[in-house]
């Protein structure tokens, strides 16, 4: 898998700047590689390539299974396609971790956007944990970025933490929700709602009047309850139908006018400084977790938390010493 | 203000459990302090206690300054005393860290409670992090429900962290809103909605027609659109007023009915057990920082992070070599 036999960070560094998909999708694989000596190579590639990156609109693209996020992005990325934009498409699915890849290849999911010239479509990266194989994906966007990518889409694939991880590397999180198929289509995840930018109700074939009109004024009264997250910024809630091609030009229009609102305020650069810290921490505190699971002792303390016989302040205080190896 | 002088934890743990306010009120005091002595002494009086906590129905209460939340603690609590109800009001105030103290005297916000016997009013700790005063404030829970206490009612003052860390120390967390004062008071924070075990528009004495009422249909659709979180519970949108004493006695129902349904499904055990490993893992996490704080190299990697000169995973692996004094 590794292919840094024989290529050197200028070499990648150069490859990718040349803006050649086949050199893109080489340091690709350089950064979703977990060996020593190639994650040693990738941070000196990343480290000569960030500052090229940062000139995309960054979106993720969010909901259940069945919603119809891959026929979305099939027919926004043709369109992005024919308007001249340079696309890529990435995913993030904690659950390739276990596969060893993504649940159907993104190649038959996508067939349309993977034959048009300069469009980068790449699976979830494999192996690891939720924040590994999501810290991949956020290097990758920083790959397509410096290589000269103008759009880079991520789509959160399959349940869990992916949802939170892709509304934290993007510029506009956009929530799909779908009419069909009741409770467990309509409804979303506890948290999800407040990160969305917008919520677009999909399969909107059925006009003004049907259910998926319905579920837009519920989604719309909802959005109006949150305090906005973007000063200026009350998210919308819209209608599309990929098939029928409705909606999908507002829905392009709406990403941008928040990415000129983000840009014109300041928003934007605040924004992806506070995901990148947060990240960084997050990775932190993973280590941390993954660390103590070879500390018996650190594993008995939180069962006596679990079991309360023991207060959480007591046992964080006694967790640190252990995790510190500190003698105090 | 410490306490421990001529006191053993012997001493504390009796006089708690003797269920006398005066020395359960001096056992919170020694709770409350930061020093390193009177904190070893907490430590053995709350590991004494903890198999006599747990059996309280533990309600916080949330929601933006002048929604309502101590006229409803008030009639709600007066209610609950007359019948027979043993009850504690606690409160969690981050700001009190900054000041002291809470912004109004308990005593005279909650006049009718404070008078009334075996209540326990208790303002918020102050000093030190969210995490400190929070944890603080759980702890006191413990040492109410080993006192006697059936009910402990935790509201969330002042703005920032202080909404989540009630709802991660409460069986029930009930959001207030209210129809008064436009956006400010009627939209939520981000975040805390889906927290919500129930929702209370306050001031509903306009009957069913008014703002409220209207105000508590937009919350009823709202609610439908998130899983629950409890499998069986639907969190309710309510109307109150507490002046009218209006929807006390079907709110209170409500906090019983999901009490009962926690109680029996093993849900109850399910949420405390995570609630306290959740925050163990909450004040490592909030003390490495604080350690972090003192690595000049931690501060440097983070500004890097910010501006984007340097990726979270990079930073992430160097921060935990300097932490650790891991020199590997």
């Amino acid at each position: 898998m590794s292919q840094s036999g024989g290529s050197t960070a200028e070499g990648h560094i150069k490859g990718v700047l040349s803006n050649d998909l086949r050199s893109l999708s080489k340091t690709m694989t350089l950064v979703e590689s977990s060996r020593p000596a190639d994650r040693k190579l990738a941070e000196a590639v990343l480290t000569g390539l960030l500052p090229h990156a940062g000139k995309s609109i960054r979106v993720g693209i969010s909901g259940p299974p069945g919603v119809g996020k891959s026929t979305l992005i099939e027919v926004l990325g043709t369109r992005l396609h024919a308007a001249g934009k340079q696309l890529a498409v990435l995913a993030v699915d904690p659950s390739s971790a276990l596969r060893g890849g993504s649940i159907l290849g993104d190649k038959s999911r996508m067939g349309k956007l993977c034959e048009l010239p300069d469009v980068m479509v790449r699976p979830s990266p494999s192996g690891g944990s939720v924040g590994g194989v999501a810290s991949r994906t956020r290097e990758t966007i920083l790959l397509c970025e410096a290589a000269g990518h103008d759009v880079v889409l991520v789509e959160s694939i399959g349940v869990g933490q992916a949802e939170y991880a892709v509304a934290g590397m993007v510029d506009f999180f956009l929530l799909l929700v779908s009419p069909d198929g009741g409770d467990e289509l309509q409804s979303i995840k506890r948290g999800i709602l407040e990160l969305a930018d917008a919520v677009a109700v999909t399969k909107a074939d059925s006009g003004t009047s049907g259910p998926a009109a319905r579920l837009r004024e519920s989604y719309r009264s909802a959005l109006r309850l949150l305090h906005p997250a973007v000063p200026g910024w009350d998210p919308p809630a819209l209608a599309i139908s990929a098939h029928q091609d409705i909606g999908i030009e507002a829905l392009w229009e709406t990403v941008e006018r928040h990415h000129a609102l983000l840009r014109d305020s300041g928003g934007l650069d605040k924004r992806r400084t506070a995901q990148a810290t947060t990240w960084m921490w997050r990775l932190v505190e993973e280590d941390l977790r993954v660390r103590s699971r070879s500390h018996p002792e650190v594993q008995q303390l939180e069962q006596q938390v679990a079991a309360q016989a023991l207060t959480p302040i007591a046992a964080a205080q006694r967790v640190m010493k252990l995790l510190m190896n500190d003698d105090s």
